[in-house]
């Protein structure tokens, strides 16, 4: 016999609701104590490391354009060529100091005094000095050995501090250095006070986890805030800077499109998409998403490259659906197959239903915005016609509106059925003239 | 008085060489007992997800040419678009299925016994099922709820077994899924014997730990192996795929180019940069990494669109050193800043030295090419005059050539001073009149 259960055998659950329930399954982990996902800042480097892009040439008046554009948008940093690189890039950093920008300027120099005075000279705001640490760069491009390293850095250091103005100290390669070493460094130059100690993947190889490893680490170590870089050789700049921000890094460098030696660092609008999608509220807050593409558009016709089809955002394609069943459930709700909101970026979403992958979903919302009639069934059969072209060549808006046209007219045409007359060829048939469409670049 | 310390009162340290040392800093963490890294398998995915991108059209013809391509490339699998879509993708279905290929063929259908029936006479090696499972999901494009995928599920899944071919039963969206629904409905179909399982990041927002834990917790599941399907809205897809190998998982989806759905999934290319840094031998024993371009180019001119030029390996500037402190290094040891060997795809590395960020160690290499005799000083001298001109427009290769060969004939011959005659314009200024550069795609 079952015995009856009285409510007081259980423990008591309590009602209120979970404090710290994650709303957004792709916002910051709570276990992240130091994350800074939520409070990030850029030090955009167009002007600096994608100076560095095979293709680039910027000319003053080109660089002072970019630059208020990088401003207007709202990013925290401006970094620009070293003033030490030619003559003409020591008057452009003036010239773009002189502004009187909102952004910071920060200029970028290797770890020579001489360098150091020329570049405080220019009036940047602060000065982003680097020294290659791992062994393969000490072998070579700078030639160094630690105690050289920490002894010039430390110099270098006091000087740019005596004139009031930000420093960062950062290895390069950091991936491929000795941990040892590289700790030791950057806990003497904390402690001498620098503004922030930066970390870069010159070759673009490193991987999320180890970034995390590493940047926890390295916040354990300094008390000041940490930047990072990241090449994108192996495609994982945009996720690596993003998971060094919930180690705790603070400012993550980027680039319009991501220009940069080789194929570049993360990108200014790819890292914003990753961004909006962990905390919305504070990147809408920061930064003029809906100016994204124009500033794409500027770099990429200043260094005369198109904007990758496949671009986050701004690729023709980003907020395109195409199958039956993504289409669908688009039309019900958005969110189904979307995690940004092109409307936050000045964008709009686009529903392709000229395919033979299409479904009477999509059809059905094309024949309501052409002011149509038509019942499920009707659209369920003219979808099939669709689909049946589709099967035969590519389509066009063009095509699909037609054929639903068509077959509008003569489910609402009382049939008249020539008598011994020349043969009507179908109406589908007409279509099949191809149509050409653009190349998409 | 120090007391003299006797051998025996330490410890004795093994001589031995630690045999789990990391020697690739990018290579493996033994620390990732299941990880796959060395041992993963790509669904190459170009003739499913692909042909979702917006602007794909596949004739069977180029089907048959693709699907080849792919299969020399070294494919393990190839994944084709439903035969439910239209009868023509089911004739081009079986069409695949019967060219023979080494490459298993795989057709990609709704979780639904109609479907599993047609596919199932097409031919394939196997059937990858897919329902969604997120909440988004469940409310609109299936309209099912949790019992109900699991019975619909294990009986489209019993069927296909009884066929004898390969069975994947994955999940949509299934980081916005209910965790304890995702896990229990893979320990049912794993327990009726599924091929595999897969996870899929349908809106492209997953972040790299996230993939980790997921993963991580359902190869704690699971038997089988684990297949993944990432997204690329967000700029992560590539380093979701590989943390998700670290985690256990055994296949990733690609497509070439990464095309798809919106901005597409994880691309074959970047894939294979992100692989061959973490494990060169065996990428190299399973992939004709020299096939990338061509089979890129192939499909970028099926769907037409162009080679981003920051495309990870075949973007144009991929191997491309720019900034003088790299070129520098780069000729002394291409390890300094390059985890990638260009000839490990049929490519060539290229130093541009033709800029006003230009150094004296890359000209200097210039000249040697040029078989051109000049001092140390001399070569600084004309770095010089190089940079000046770069300062004033864009360089080329034949700029630079044209001032070193001028620089090189004045300092070899004897110095004739026209008396009163034209005064010769400085060669250098010769150069100043525009040359037009491409404009790269």
């Amino acid at each position: 016999m079952a015995t009856t259960q009285r409510s007081e055998d259980y423990q008591k659950v309590s009602e209120e609701p979970h404090k710290n329930v994650i709303k957004n399954p792709y916002g910051p982990n709570p276990g992240d104590y130091l994350s800074n996902v939520t409070s990030f800042k850029i030090i955009e480097s167009t002007l600096r490391e994608g100076e560095q892009f095979a293709n680039a040439f910027f000319t003053t008046e080109k660089k002072i354009e970019i630059a208020k554009a990088l401003d207007d948008f709202g990013a925290d940093y401006i970094e620009v060529t070293s003033p030490c690189a030619s003559e003409q890039c020591r008057k452009d950093c003036e010239a773009i100091c002189n502004l009187g920008l909102r952004a910071k300027i920060l200029t970028h120099i290797k770890c020579d005094m001489e360098a150091a005075k020329i570049a405080v000279d220019t009036g940047v705001d602060g000065v982003d000095i680097v020294i290659g640490a791992s062994k393969y760069l000490r072998q070579h491009p700078h030639g160094k050995d630690m105690s050289y390293i920490a002894k010039a850095a430390i110099d270098v250091i006091e000087f740019i501090k005596s004139k009031g103005i930000e420093i960062r100290f950062s290895s390069e390669d950091s991936f491929r250095s000795n941990i040892v070493d590289l700790l030791n460094i950057y806990k003497s130059v904390n402690k001498i006070g620098v503004t922030r100690v930066g970390i870069a993947d010159t070759v673009g190889c490193a991987n999320p986890r180890q970034v995390y490893e590493l940047v926890k680490t390295l916040k354990s170590v300094v008390s000041c805030d940490i930047e990072c870089h990241f090449h994108n050789d192996t495609g994982c700049a945009i996720a690596n800077s993003y998971t060094a921000l919930e180690a705790g890094a603070k400012l993550v460098d980027v680039s319009v499109l991501g220009i940069g030696e080789r194929n570049g660092i993360t990108p200014l609008g790819g890292f914003m998409a990753r961004m909006i999608a962990a905390d919305r509220e504070y990147v809408l807050s920061k930064y003029k998403l809906h100016k994204l593409r124009n500033l794409e558009s500027l770099v990429a016709d200043a260094v005369e490259v198109n904007i990758p089809f496949n671009n986050p955002i701004t690729g023709f394609c980003a907020f395109t659906h195409k199958a039956g069943v993504h289409a669908k459930a688009m039309l019900a709700n958005p969110h189904t197959y979307e995690i940004l909101n092109p409307s936050d970026f000045g964008l709009s979403r686009y529903i392709q239903f000229a395919s033979r992958l299409t479904g009477w979903n999509a059809i059905k919302a094309r024949v309501e915005q052409l002011n149509l009639d038509l019942t499920d069934d009707q659209i369920k059969n003219v979808t099939g016609k669709i689909k049946k072209l589709g099967d035969v060549r590519a389509l066009n808006i063009d095509d699909v509106d037609s054929i639903i046209k068509n077959y509008h007219a003569d489910v609402h045409t009382p049939q008249v059925k020539p008598a011994n007359g020349p043969s009507i060829p179908d109406k589908d048939e007409v279509l099949l003239d191809s149509v050409k469409k653009p190349r998409i670049d």
